[in-house]
């Protein structure tokens, strides 16, 4: 890849432009953003070679766009670029949900849509901003892409290896199972914590409640940390994946509460130790 | 403290014996378990001075008499201890719920119900056993007393200063309380974490899911890897707070999905913004 152009350089964007450069995958790295701040800032880590805020001359010549901005600005990010695309410039993404991503592609880009190939690496950090990429980051970790049977099979390949070029395992799948997935493994748990925080805090005694909240409260809640215009976004996107497991776990909790009422022993002990060993099986596979 | 005789020398006892011996708080330290082994062990670890499996003999002259095995077992060993307890030996324990011990002390002794200080160190971690025993366990960490109208005065000055000499900060306040909070802090996020789990673990495509399950799923569910037994025990044991809990979240999640079927994109932002200042302020607040 000679000329890759990148859509928001923050800690995901980042990241790919220091683990591309670090594997000398890319000649050379394009900076797109809102911020000049954000833009100069990544100049001065050396994350991105220059930066651009035209986008005729930012595409010019690229071979690969890749948008890492937040998920709500893809659409208009998308018609921008699109005035500009060359027949042989590859368009992938990050944002966490593909089906609303790929339908917004399909729609804008229209017959160049063969071009876009939806993607998901599987990765992030408590921190954000350009200030907190990492060349290691990708390392290991999974990426999805999910193309279509419009989706040109070059581009495929070329967005598959760039990101195994960052040593992420790349995997392919339909975008509708991928956002059911992450509906299950992602989004929910993000929901419950976010659930369980509002409903302390907005209690008359929250500070009390607070005072007395040790570790397993700070593990179960750090999502709940998370930014609110990014969940916000994610969950409007994948509101029926999301929908029908917010039905699923409601089922569980109404199983158990009925457990908790009929003083069921063994059934709370045969819930808690499937839970238990299936979790710490997972933890295990995961070192 | 003369004489300290221990119920149980786990990761609890443990902990609480040795961050005594450093603080040269007590002469010597007497174990009694249900197992040899559990017991040589903590004597190969030098956590006990000597091991008992003898009632009358473990409790001849004891200062102060820690109950610290499994929450379901404290009746039991209320009533082994009863007939060998004198006038002047105090008895606490350090079980996750509070009314249901106070209950089971009562009617176990009666008269001497004055003698018996309720506790709960807020302390875990991922092991347990006396191996995993740290004298630095309670530095700075929450213990709470519940001492009754019926109490002693003398026996809660003692359990206080017990848990002070460890680096404890010692909390009083009323069983009930005590229970209501832990079940909004603790008792319902591991209910919910291993709902999420089971939930998960129970699908045709369960191996596919945790797949690509990463740090935030680690997290939120990492509190689902504990003893099932034990949270068998707390969650009967605490029931009705639990189950209020419930109720509360179930109108939480009701709530949620409501904002998500009216796709109400400030209504989410306003939800996530709330919790995600709630739960940053409360860490910030812990460091």
């Amino acid at each position: 890849v000679k000329k890759l152009v990148i859509f928001g350089v923050g800690l995901i964007g980042g990241s790919l432009a220091l683990a591309l450069k670090q594997a000398q995958y890319v000649t050379h790295i394009v900076g797109v953003g809102r911020s000049h701040a954000s833009l100069d800032e990544a100049l001065a880590l050396k994350i991105i070679d220059s930066a651009e805020t035209n986008f005729a001359s930012a595409l010019q010549d690229a071979d690969l766009v890749m948008i890492a901005a937040p998920v709500a600005q893809t659409s208009e990010i998308l018609q921008k670029i699109q005035p500009h695309l060359a027949p042989n410039t590859v368009i992938t993404d990050a944002g966490s949900t593909k089906s609303d991503v790929l339908e917004a592609a399909k729609n804008v880009l229209g017959n160049q849509f063969s071009q876009f190939v939806g993607g998901h690496p599987i990765a992030g950090a408590e921190k954000s901003g350009a200030a907190a990429a990492l060349a290691n980051l990708y390392v290991g970790k999974n990426v999805i892409i999910t193309p279509t049977q419009e989706t040109n099979k070059e581009a495929v390949e070329v967005v598959r290896e760039l990101w195994k070029a960052c040593g992420a395992n790349v995997s392919a799948m339909p975008a509708d199972e991928h956002d059911s997935i992450f509906a299950a493994v992602s989004h929910l748990p993000h929901l419950l914590a976010f659930a369980l925080v509002d409903d302390i805090a907005s209690r008359n005694n929250a500070n009390q409640l607070f005072s007395f909240a040790a570790s397993g409260f700070r593990d179960f809640t750090r999502i709940a940390g998370s930014h609110p215009e990014m969940w916000r976004d994610i969950s409007l996107a994948n509101k029926a994946a999301l929908l029908s497991e917010l039905a699923s776990f409601k089922e569980e909790l109404n199983t158990l509460q009925q457990l908790l009422e009929t003083e069921d022993a063994n059934g709370l002990f045969a819930l808690f130790e499937r839970a238990s060993l299936a979790r710490n099986k997972w933890a295990q596979s995961k070192q």
